[in-house]
Parts: structure tokens; C-alpha cells; sequence
């Protein structure tokens, strides 16, 4: 039985198009697939479904992150991998959440600015840049970098497989996955 | 191991002063001494951390519903047995959730209004009556009761150990506790 594992909450934060949701969805594929128990809380979803009303002043960017780890922690201590995705821009109240949780994995997904506003796959940072997205993190809002985060992925320079492969050794570190199965779950070849 | 059972959604669902939580957290106490992955989703704990800000509008009531169905939902489909105590007083929303989660018991947590005006534990129903809370469900808004709940409890009626029973009873049915243990873990004289 693959089920009866530690859980553990993987939090991936970074800009806006960093790439946090394309590696968290990989993951949770991945995990999935080996009938690991685990579960995406993506913030535009849980922006729907949690936080409605919220908006993107510090205090509401705060209680929306609370938010998420109050669910993120139920999840985690019920054996379940917590994915979050979120750009959760303050170091403080991430480290409230890591604090709450014990289990937990820090994932800063980097990219530099000059690089999301070329890629501008949604066109938010060509709008932010004109002065139209008010609070827009990385441009018209801070983005305090992890410190010390678990794992640090830097799409600018790594594929995809590379980025995953680091968060799947962490999870094999922590006995989640088969000791020596990141490299080829995360379709790194060999 | 007593981990791999499917979860499920028990909602409790009553007027103030009813006897909910008093029942649930008696209930959570019997299955986590049963080594039952259990977890309590309380109407008050749950304003604190996921619905600050809302108020007691039926609007605001509902989204406090959705936002504990869609936690609860998370649990349950993770095997873990998800106890609500929400006053929950209306009944579309609550079908709404029941639909979503599918693993789901509805426990009608009784008493009549009168006897409850009797107990007023916390003093609430002597300020409402006079006029002093809003919206308060039973005396100034409306509670929608069950039609065809999977348990009605009667604490008007009943000693404590019979309505538990008839929960672990629901459960025993789903074989989530094993068969023929209800009566006993309830604590029922035999």
C-alpha cells in the first residue's frame, strides 16, 4: 500500500508565471499516479472557493495564505501530500504557515522579471507595467524571496523535468516516494 | 490497520444550544481512540479561520456553508472522517454540499425551542427574544429542518450515549467502525 505515508505540504511560491501551477500540476499527476494520496489548492481556486471578497491589500493577500494553510495543515496531518500553489508574496505569514504545519516543503519558483514580462503568457504584466493592475506583485507590490526554501527551482534555466525532479527528491528524502524514483518519475532522462 | 476506510461527511446540523458540538466532540473523541482518521470542522472554529468577516445574512450564512463543504469534501475524498457542527439552517445549501461531498450524514440535532429557552446556556436566546441579536436561527431567521435526515437525535429525549449511538450506528452501516460496536463505543448500557 503506497497510502499509508507521512503526510506533507508541498508550498510552491514565486511571481506570477513563474511556472508554480505547471509544476504543481505535474506533481500532483505524478503523485497521483503512484495512488499517493494528494491534493492541488491552487490560489486562483481557492481565491473562489475560500476567499471570495479578498482582495490584494497585504492583510487580505494574509488571511487568504492563513486560509490555505488552516486547509493545507488539515490535509497534511491526515496523511495527505498538500500541494499549494500561491504567490504568497510575505515571508512572515509563510513562515506562520510552515510553523502551523511542521510538515513542510518551501519550493521557490524563480524566474527574473525580465523574463515573465517577456513571456507575459496572460498579458497581466504588460497591463501592470502601464500603471492598470494595481498591487500587482513583482511590479506595483513587494515579493519577499524565501530564504531558505527546501527546494529552488529556476525556470529560466531548468526544463520543466529538472524543476519537478528536485521536488520529487525532496518528497523521496521524506520517504514519500521510493527512495531513488525522482529522476525517472520526473522524466528526467537517464 | 483501522486507516483505510473510506471517509465521510457526518454534518451535524441544529439549532444553537442543541447539543451539536457536545455530540461531536464526544464522537471524534470515540473514533480517534479507535485509531479513526477523524477531524472536527466546528461552526465557531471555522468563523475564525475561514469566513472572518462574514456575517449571519443568509448570503453570508451560505458561502460559510460552501467554504466547510469544501473543506470537508477534501477530507472525506482522503478517507478521513469529517464531523461538522454548523447550525447550517438552510436547507438548499446544505443539499448543495451533501451533493458535492457524496459520502454523507445528516444528523438532526433536535430539541424544541421552548426546552431550549429553558437551558440557554450561553444566555443567547434571552437576547434574542428581546430583540438584542439579529438573525438569530429559531427566533428572528429561519431554520429549515432536515426532511429526511440519516439520523435525527432528540436531546430533548435522549441521554447523550443514545444519540451517539445512533451516529455510530450510521457509521457501523457504512463500515467505518466495525460491525455490532456502536451500542458499546457510545457507552450504551447493555
Amino acid at each position: 500500500m503506497a497510502t499509508d505515508h507521512n503526510g506533507v505540504t508541498v508550498w510552491f511560491t514565486g511571481l506570477s508565471g513563474a511556472g508554480k501551477s505547471t509544476i504543481a500540476e505535474r506533481l500532483l499527476a505524478v503523485l497521483q499516479d503512484q495512488g499517493i494520496k494528494s491534493e492541488l489548492l491552487d490560489g486562483d481556486i481557492v481565491r473562489t472557493n475560500l476567499s471570495k471578497g479578498l482582495g490584494f491589500s497585504k492583510e487580505d493577500r494574509d488571511t487568504n495564505i492563513r486560509r490555505i494553510g488552516f486547509v493545507s495543515d488539515l490535509l497534511t496531518r491526515n496523511g495527505v501530500v498538500s500541494i499549494v500553489s500561491a504567490i504568497s508574496p510575505y515571508r512572515e505569514v509563510r513562515d506562520e504557515v510552515r510553523e502551523q504545519i511542521g510538515d513542510f516543503i518551501e519550493v521557490h519558483v524563480h524566474a527574473s522579471l525580465d523574463e515573465l514580462v517577456k513571456r507575459d503568457v496572460k498579458g497581466l504584466y504588460e497591463k501592470a507595467l502601464k500603471g492598470e493592475i494595481p498591487n500587482f506583485t513583482g511590479v506595483s507590490d513587494p515579493y519577499e524571496e524565501p530564504l531558505n526554501p527546501e527546494v529552488l527551482v529556476n525556470t529560466e534555466e531548468e526544463e520543466i523535468e529538472e524543476s519537478l525532479g528536485k521536488v520529487l527528491a525532496a518528497l523521496e528524502e521524506r520517504d514519500i516516494i521510493p527512495s531513488g524514483a525522482s529522476r525517472e518519475l520526473a522524466g528526467v532522462a537517464t
